[in-house]
Order: structure tokens, then sequence, then C-alpha cells
């Protein structure tokens, strides 16, 4: 084998930081808590971010970029908002440095002190609403439908890579609108072309849903999430949409002259998916043998290698694989040629499923003397021997029902890993062996912390396409309860 | 007129200004130096990254991405290095913030201090060579061929928008190599492919040059160039690519086996663009009624007013521009439809010539009776009656007349203001008016530092592909000189 990556029946945690540094995804930098994302990573990344830049566009944003600095004293202007995010982040005090007087490398400038400190963008709420209130004038100047792509920095204790990084690529949405329902619209509009590039794209089933109160963001009316199922049973938040009402136009003071020429606040909405997605991708699909990339995030959706022999006439089976590399490419699928003469086949094998790619063609001399190739798949990992004549149109069919069996795979697993549990007994014991549990809970933000501080399980989200909501009783107060809510362990 | 604009002979940097923001492209933000890049300019700036990615791809470069943070102690690694960034530039020290004792708003908490100051990233070359030594092991391993997208901060003292900003938007290429010969092929091949987009794209004439040793990038060997000639007459500094011989691998020990089974430190190069693109942009081509977008980079390429007239069927308008539209957009051409109904033709025509948009199409009551349009192009502000069947191919034909004139009016006008000069009076009298001064130069950085102290020219570059190359004498010391450099005045 290429390179040995833990059994994720023995250690899931390892098994998941092995994939990501030897599949070449990311690493660890010299800088606590930020990775860096390779090129092998950050080419799955470009591929997410080019469908959901396309699935913004279509759905009427436009992208724009605000700054990287906030002044410390946005931060307080939103009550809540300052909560939650103006605690661990990096913080800017000064903008110089000098040699240093022992000659010895360089220190601060302790004349070059910042009159107001700058913060590191956790998220771009204020900034963005402080720019907004002179955007914004009138009716004619809504909605306002702005992206961004950015970088931010939350400064994590403990950090993953990709799940939680003090540094992280995202795109954050930031939108206001007239009214209150538009707002509303628009914030499950988002949340459903997330819940839509996860399910097409991803291939990773997710539960669309709304978050209790206590789970909400900082400075939300309301907050809308995907949710994804792990292979341990855990849960992952994939993306948010937050309606914000009108709690940012108030704080940064930001009105508009209604068609009937009044004066109002303006209704906003916020909404964001990160690097973290790379996190899910991997631990939603991968195996033991190393990733599983559905075809539609692949950068390599095709790796063909030749088995050559010595003392054998190898460059014809060069030209046939060059040959079929570009029909395949002429059909738009992407395809590497591995022709490297220092590796035995078996460890290319090895190196190519362990980075995930979807599928293996495989050439050697008695294929070039049957017209024949050998065609691997990734996720099954069975392979066939086929006649070269329909290789190209097989291979396409093929991605097809890859990317479609990865998903199926993944919803079987969900399926049978989700549970309806109404006994707080069976719940904690039933919890061990992970999964979602939809169980009926009263409302309250004390019985949701009592069963967080005793299970570490939280109320993932409140479906919002659950036809179960029947009204039951609380499986911990045993209060009357209109709906089953997600219970999960969550990264 | 939609909005005013100083006109350029009378104050070219307020022009400058106007056109910026009163353009749409970007605004100064409530952080000191950093500016908000508007959903028009950024959509101009979409489309530059969009086509020199895909060029560095097609030169065998991926990306990948490193972090914001750069450890203090990185800078003093490299000795010149840190002479050029480590100066201004913005220190992270805490990394936490507290309420305030007082309770009136958030202070940094004291107790959360790093134990080694961050800097926020000026360029990546020191992080990004600490994390090359784990890739590179073996000249298998190489050339590795790597471009980051990021935001870097320079502390700057004045800024102007895009110019010169305290944050900015760029793409750095760090790339090994095997050997010295690879590295400069890189070097050369990198700075052709940004001069290629300055001309191709955004119809930009530059100049390929070398700088002399005291401009050179601050660890750099080599530093390649292209430089462009604004309408004042100023140079402005548009791409570099450097070679870097192996100061950063012998800075950060970066060695790998050969395939002799030496050690040998790794030959590297950096080279990048901003969005200081974005200036040069506007400055290249823009006049006093707004801006001037080559259709290559234009965001819409042609706008579509209708001509309503009051009692009668504006709807058959309406469909026949949205026909239009479509045939357009069916031959990749961007179209926006202004219908708006609070303003007046005439105003409308002003607003997009201030957004510099190339061909507007106006069709009124009269053109449906006579099956016409009239089509206006932005760059000549001429305009002409076409018969409707013909629409489509004339303005293909049109955008790719337009991309070519701008060119060729910049190459006319760098052309009209370059001039060769062999006395120094006579160069300090004609610097006043601009231009680039051909001139011949000692080669010492003694000479280059007067004239720069005397003029406040600097040389921009030792041109690579000129032909003009006969010795002299230098206009400054009268010592002997092997070619003419170029002189000029520069943002």
């Amino acid at each position: 084998m290429a390179k040995e990556v833990t059994n994720k029946e023995e250690n899931y945690s390892l098994w998941y930081n092995n994939l990501v540094t030897k599949a070449d995804l990311a690493e660890n930098s010299a800088v606590r808590g930020c990775m860096v994302i390779k090129p092998y990573g950050y080419a799955i990344w470009e591929k997410m971010q080019f469908q959901l830049d396309r699935m913004f566009k279509e759905t009427g944003h436009v992208n724009a970029y605000f700054p990287l600095f906030i002044p410390k004293s946005f931060l307080s202007k939103e009550a809540e908002h300052v909560e939650g995010f103006a605690k661990e982040c990096a913080v800017v005090t000064h903008h110089r440095l000098m040699a240093s007087p022992d000659g010895k490398g360089i220190v601060v400038d302790p004349d070059a002190r910042l009159e107001e400190e700058l913060v590191i963008r956790p998220t771009s709420e204020t900034i963005i609403w402080n720019t907004y209130k002179n955007w914004i004038k009138s009716y004619r100047d809504l909605p306002l439908l702005v992206n961004q792509w950015a970088n931010v920095v939350r400064w994590e204790m403990r950090t993953r890579l990709f799940l939680r990084t003090t540094e992280f690529l995202w795109q954050e949405g930031h939108t206001a609108h007239e009214t209150q329902g538009e707002a509303i619209e628009e914030t499950e509009r988002m949340v459903n072309v997330y819940a839509k590039f996860a399910r097409e794209y991803m291939a990773m089933p997710v539960i669309v849903g709304r978050k209790s109160e206590s789970e909400r963001f900082a400075g939300a009316v309301d907050t809308l999430c995907i949710e994804a199922m792990m292979q341990d049973g855990k849960a992952l938040q994939a993306g948010t949409s937050h309606f914000l009402g009108q709690n940012f136009a108030k704080a940064f003071d930001v009105q508009f002259a209604t068609k009937e020429g009044n004066l109002d606040y303006v209704w906003a909405t916020s909404w964001g998916v990160s690097t973290r997605l790379m996190g899910a991708l991997v631990m939603a699909h991968s195996d033991n043998n190393g990733l599983v990339i559905p075809p539609k995030l692949a950068p390599i959706q095709v790796v063909m290698v030749p088995l050559f022999k010595n003392d054998t006439d190898n460059n014809a089976i060069i030209d046939r694989i060059e040959q079929i590399k570009k029909s395949l490419e002429d059909s738009g699928i992407s395809v590497k040629i591995d022709s490297r003469d220092n590796l035995r086949s078996g460890f290319k094998f090895s190196e190519w499923e362990l980075k995930g790619v979807p599928v293996r063609v495989v050439i050697g001399s008695r294929d070039m003397e049957n017209n024949t190739a050998e065609v691997a798949r990734r996720d099954t990992m069975t392979k066939e021997i086929l006649p070269a004549a329909s290789l190209v149109e097989h291979i396409k069919t093929l991605l097809v029902q890859i990317q479609e069996n990865i998903y199926d795979k993944a919803l079987r697993f969900r399926e049978a890993n989700t549970f309806k549990v109404d006994n707080y007994i069976e719940f904690r014991e039933r919890l061990e062996e992970g999964g979602f549990f939809l169980c009926h809970w009263d409302g309250t933000a004390e019985t949701e912390e009592k069963i967080k501080e005793e299970t570490k399980a939280t109320i993932r989200c409140i479906p919002l396409d659950n036809n179960d909501d029947e009204p039951g009783f609380c499986i911990y107060s045993g209060k009357p309860s209109k709906r089953r809510v997600i219970f999960a362990r969550a990264y």
C-alpha cells in the first residue's frame, strides 16, 4: 500500500487525520491552528467554489470585497453579536516592526501602537452593515444581494484540519431587503441552495432545519441550517443561513425611504459555508482505503495507468492511452495519466485509491491484443474488463452512477442510523453508538442545556421538512411537545 | 450628466478618484487605508482573475492556500527580505477581547498576549518556503509550481484606491526548481504571461524589462517587470516576476536529492499581480466621460436602453430588446437592459458611459418602424443606425474592434510620449510633461539615487526587447553606458 491509513473502526479521528494529510488535502502549518491547503485539496475547494458561486449568481447575487480588519468598536454595536464573536479573535495592536535594540532579530515598535485596535474579521456583518449605511437610501437600492469570498479568523482553542481551524476560507452572503417577508424568503432560498449543493455535488444527504434559540447565530432572529451525518454517526453542521431581522440595520442605523415615502430599517440576512465542507466531504464518504470523492467534485475523475512490460513496445500502450484520454477530455472528463516509471502499478493503484479518484483505467499488453481495458471504480472497489471501443461512453455513464451511488450509500447510512426514541434512558444508551435521534423536546433552553450537560448531545435542528410532527412528550421533562427535533453529538 | 467627473486635464488625481468611486468600482472603508471593492469593480477583478488563473494553469501551475499569519521570527530569516518587508505591517499581539471593566464596550484582554507576535502576510515567501522544506525531498518533487490567490497587508502611509492600499488582493506564484536555468526560464515565462494578459485582456501596452538592483524585490537576485504608461505620462509597475536564486532555500534549509544523488539547494521564483491592475486599467483608458473598459474585461459588454413613448405600445420595444439580448447572449456577449422608468434616457446614457460599457444599443419607436437600432461605442463616443437583422453580427465584430482600438490608442499615446534624451537638462525639463525617457545610465546605484533625488524619476526598467541597445554615455555622469534604460516618474 502507498501510505498506511488507520482503520476508521479502530480510531475514527486518526483515520480522518490520516486521510487529510496522506491524501495531500491539507496539513498543519507553523502557525498554531492554521492549515496549509495543499494543491489537491485546494482543487476540490475550487470546484466547490465554482458551483456555489454559479448558484449564487443564478439567484441574483453579486460578489464584492470588504476589509479584513474590523475596528474593535464595531463589534460592540450589536449587543448579542459582541457576545458571540468578540471573544477569541486575532487583535492587531501595532503597525510596525523594528530591528531589535540588541541586534538580534526584530521586535514590535512600541511607538507604532494603533489608536484603535483592529480585529481580524471573525465574520463581516459589522463592517458590511457599516458600509451598507451609505449604499442604501431608498427602496430602489433594495434588495442588495452581495456575497464575499474571504478568509476569516476565530481563535479556536482546539483545532482540527478543515473542521475547526483558526483561519478558514468561506463565503459570506449579506443581503438587505425592504420587507421582513422578503428577507425570510431569502434566508430559506439560500439554505435550500446549500442543501442542493450538498446533495447534488457533494453527494451528501442533508437535513434542512431550524436551530433552537441557544444554537442560533449571535445577532440572528432565526438560523436555518443543513446538517449531515458523518460515518461515526456524529452530526456536522455544513451551512447556515440567518434571518437577522432589523438588528444590524438598527445597530448601524441603516434606514431607507419606502415606496410610501416613510423611513424604515432594512431587513437583513447572512449565510455562509466554509472549508469545513472539505472535512464533511472526507468524513461522509471515505473508507479505509482512502478518500472517496464524488465525480462532480473530483479534480481527477479518471486516472489511467499503463502496464509496461520489459522488452516490448510500450509506446503503443502510451499511444492508446493518450488517445482515450483525449476522447474523455473531449467529453469534459478530467484525466490523469500515471506513467511514472519508478513505481510498481500496485503502488500506483493504492495511491489513487487513497486520493479517491472515482475511476481507474488500466491498459496492458493483453488489453492491446484484445482491444480491451480494465476499468475499476473507487466507490465499490470493483473492476471489469471492457471493450476499448465503448470505453468513453461507459465511463460517462459510470461517473453518473458513482455520483448517485455515493449519495445513496450515505443516505442509507443516515436512515439506518436515525432513530425515533421516546425514553431518556434508552436515548442515553443508544447515543453511545452514534446517530440522529428524533425526540420530543419541551422547547425550553433549560431542558436543552441539561441534556447537553448530561449527554454531550445537542439539538442539531428542528427539521423543516419533517412529516413526523405529531405531538408528544419531552424525553427529558415529560412536558408536552409539538414536534420531534434531532438530537446528536456533533463536530 | 449622471455624476460629475472632474476633467483629467484639470486634476488628474481627482479625475481618477472620481472615476473609481462614481463608477462604483471601490470606495474607502472605515478602516484607514483599506478599501471596499464594490460589486461592479469586483466583477472586473473576477474577469481578470479568471483569465490569469487559466493562463497559470495552462503553464502547469496549481493553486494552494497558506496561512494569513507569519510568525515574526520567519521574517528575519532572509537578510534582505526582512529589510524590505518587516517594517510597516500589521502585527497581531493578542488573541482575545473582553468586556471592559468599566462596563463600556470591549478591551483587549491583557492575559491573552501571544508568545510570539504574528504578522499579517505582506507577501508569503517565508511561510511558503518554511512549508516547502517538508514537501521537497528529491528531484522527483520538482518543479513545484504553486500559486496562491490571497489578501496581503502592507501598512502604507499614503494610500489611494487600488493603487496603494493597506490591504489588497493579489496572486503570488512560488515555484521551486532543480536548476538555476529552469528557475530563470520560469521567471521569464511568467513575466511574459503578465505581458500577454496586459496586452490581450487589459488592452494595455506594457514594456517588459529588468529592474535595476535598487528597485529589485527584497530577497531577489533578479526582478523582471511589466511597466505601463498612464495618461498623465507616469509609469505604473503592473506586475513583477522574481528570480530568487537559492536565497530562500538557504534561509529555510530546503535541499533536495539530485538525480546524481547529491544534496543541493532548490532554485526559486516568485511572481505576482494585484488589484493595482484595476487602477492601471482605469488610468490607461478612461476619459472625461468616465471609464473605458476593454470588452474582454467588461462585466457588461452591451447595455440596451429602450426609448419609451407615452401612450404607445412599449411592450413591442421590450420584446424586441429581449429578443436581441437573447441572441447576443447566445453569442457569449453579456448584456444588460436598462428599463428603469424613473430616469430619462440621457441620464442613463451618461451613467453607462461613466461605467465604461463598451457598446450601447438604443431602440425607440422609429427603430421599430424601420427595423433598426442605434449603436453607440464607448471608446470613440460615435454612433450609427443599423439594420436590426445584422445587429448581432455587427456587435460581435465591433467588440473585437473596440478591444483593438483601445490597445492601439494606448500604444500610440505611449509612443508619442516616449523620448530618447541624451542631455540631463533637457531630461529634467521634459520630465515635467511626463513620459518615458530612454536614457543612458552608467549602471551605478549612486547615479540612480542622485537622479531620483533631483527629479523624482526612477529607472522603471531595462527593457528586455530593446533593439536600441547601442552604447553611449550616462546622461548624469557622462560615464560609458551599454544600453538605454527607461526613466519615468511612477505610481
